[in-house]
């Protein structure tokens, strides 16, 4: 028969649950709102449950024919227990995602953080040449990565590494949820973005960023991409800021790691890349040393919005080896 | 019969060979300078050569009867090939180290960057309880560091890992030898706080640091330490600043890598201990997030000035797994 798996790819607005085969085909997908904070946990989960369960159905599959489950979740996410911690994207506390979900489909479902998986899904599933280290870095709302570290996922000692955006590039800058200031994600993240926009509108009417708010909204990094393109000086220079930021994150990534590719991918990085992309390649390169240039591909992920599907896969697929006993 | 290996840890000013047991027992040290930009390198390892030899004739020792000489040096050095390549500490450039000394000891040397065996070093014959996930930083003349992922020395894709100096925590801030601004080590390494004594004595008479240079000397991190012990509020300041610093690149890595353990050593931290350590723990715990707080221990390297050669044994007797082929 062939193989079949369930990914669940849990993020701060949607869901994505995919039916995928052994060799990354998707070949059903459903979306839904996370409701996070309009509902229980317990009410998200139990939904998740009953539409995969009928998406499965349309396939003529059983929960008992996969083989496999694996959920991909905001941190922070204990390891290896899979306990989502105190999500601020989910507002879930000590939520043991691993046992809930365990008993609602009645078997065993692997959990990991989205960007740790996305990091495997891509070493295992994206393009181009495999590279033993290996950084994926998501820009979206937040900032966040994962690590792969000679072909194996790095979790950290309790399941924390990869938190690139509470990186301090700006000592004393913007604050940051974290609490700290001048993290990564305080000053180049959509919601940093977006921030920016709304504080220089306050300043005063002069603006000409406002026309491109849609109505009763405010300014998000895609209408400041699109007055970008449409020549708006202050636009640009927010995109041109964001672009030394990520650039300097980035460039002090290559320094620790001497990876062999970085990955972008995340909603914003992906929606503003033509903008973006070009600069912080530049600014990247001639930031970092000589030895660590030389090896280096910088890439955009070529898995789109399905790479938290790809990693479900790549866990279940793969595995993470020298794992301790869980 | 007895295993025994030489270690030779080159240092910017001084080289420090050593003759030590398979148990981590040092049985006999021998110092020299560097030297360097004074005589070609090729004399320098002849300097190493012959000294060496003379101290293992002391011993009774033939370099035959060695289990293997290794040797660390500062970066950058290629992997695995073993050649330094630009040296801005030694002035060596494209030096095949691995190769030249081979020739000079008519055996295999193994080549390791400096900071790479003192974190593999650490991770083997350190005090205290051993974690899969550890980090070194040597806080000197410059900043760098080494990462033992999943007990295995991790040496990124060229050999480059680890130059936690390098990363950038002030974006347009001092300019750094790397030709960036505002890196960990133009902020925070000795260099950088003597060059801060120097503008602030170039700023005025005013200031009573002049009191602690040594004759005809410029003031190091060493009399700023003294300094600030004595009470002098711009010696302190410079002190508290260095702290903020140091502990802004910990709680960096700390949420990049979420290593069990975090080992500081180095002669400048080392000397100023007394001073910058308390501060800096109370920074990072504060800085980092609940769930990398948990798990962590901060520590001062219980290997001192010997973290090299220890570095040097780990290398021959350990290894490092999954290397490519050389």
């Amino acid at each position: 028969m062939r193989k079949l798996v369930l990914g669940i790819d849990i993020g701060a607005t949607k869901i994505l649950c995919g039916l995928l085969d052994w060799e990354g085909q998707v070949l059903a997908e459903e979306r839904m709102p996370t409701n996070s904070g309009q509902e229980a946990p317990g009410d998200t989960l139990d939904r998740i449950a009953r539409q995969t369960e009928r998406m499965l159905l349309t396939w003529g599959v059983q929960v008992s024919d996969l083989n496999g489950i694996a959920v991909a979740c905001p941190g922070p996410i204990s390891y290896p227990e899979g306990v989502v911690l105190d999500s601020p994207n989910l507002g879930w506390h000590n939520l043991n995602l691993r046992q809930e979900l365990k008993t609602r489909f009645n078997r065993e479902v692997l959990v990991g953080k989205d960007t740790d998986l996305a990091a495997l899904g891509e070493y295992h599933f994206g393009q181009g040449e495999k590279v033993r280290h290996l950084l994926y870095m998501t820009v979206s709302t937040g900032i966040g990565g994962g690590i792969i570290s000679d072909g194996n996922l790095y979790r950290g000692i309790a399941g924390g590494a990869g938190e690139f955006g509470h990186m301090v590039i700006e000592t004393g800058g913007r604050r940051c949820r974290c609490g700290r200031r001048g993290c990564l994600e305080a000053l180049a993240s959509g919601t940093a973005i977006a921030e920016q926009a709304r504080e220089l509108l306050a300043r005063g009417p002069g603006s000409r960023l406002r026309e491109y708010s849609l109505p009763g909204q405010s300014l998000t990094a895609r209408e400041i991409g699109a007055a970008a393109r449409a020549g708006e000086r202050e636009a640009q220079q927010m995109i041109e800021r964001t672009a030394v930021y990520l650039a300097t994150g980035i460039a002090n990534l290559i320094n620790i790691f001497n990876p062999g590719k970085v990955v972008l991918g995340g909603g914003m990085l992906l929606g503003l890349q033509d903008l973006l992309l070009e600069p912080i390649w530049k600014m990247v390169r001639a930031g970092v040393f000589a030895l660590h240039r030389e090896s280096l591909k910088l890439e955009i992920t070529s898995l789109g919005n399905n790479i938290g599907l790809y990693g479900c896969l790549a866990l279940l697929k793969y595995g993470v080896k020298n794992e301790p006993v869980k």
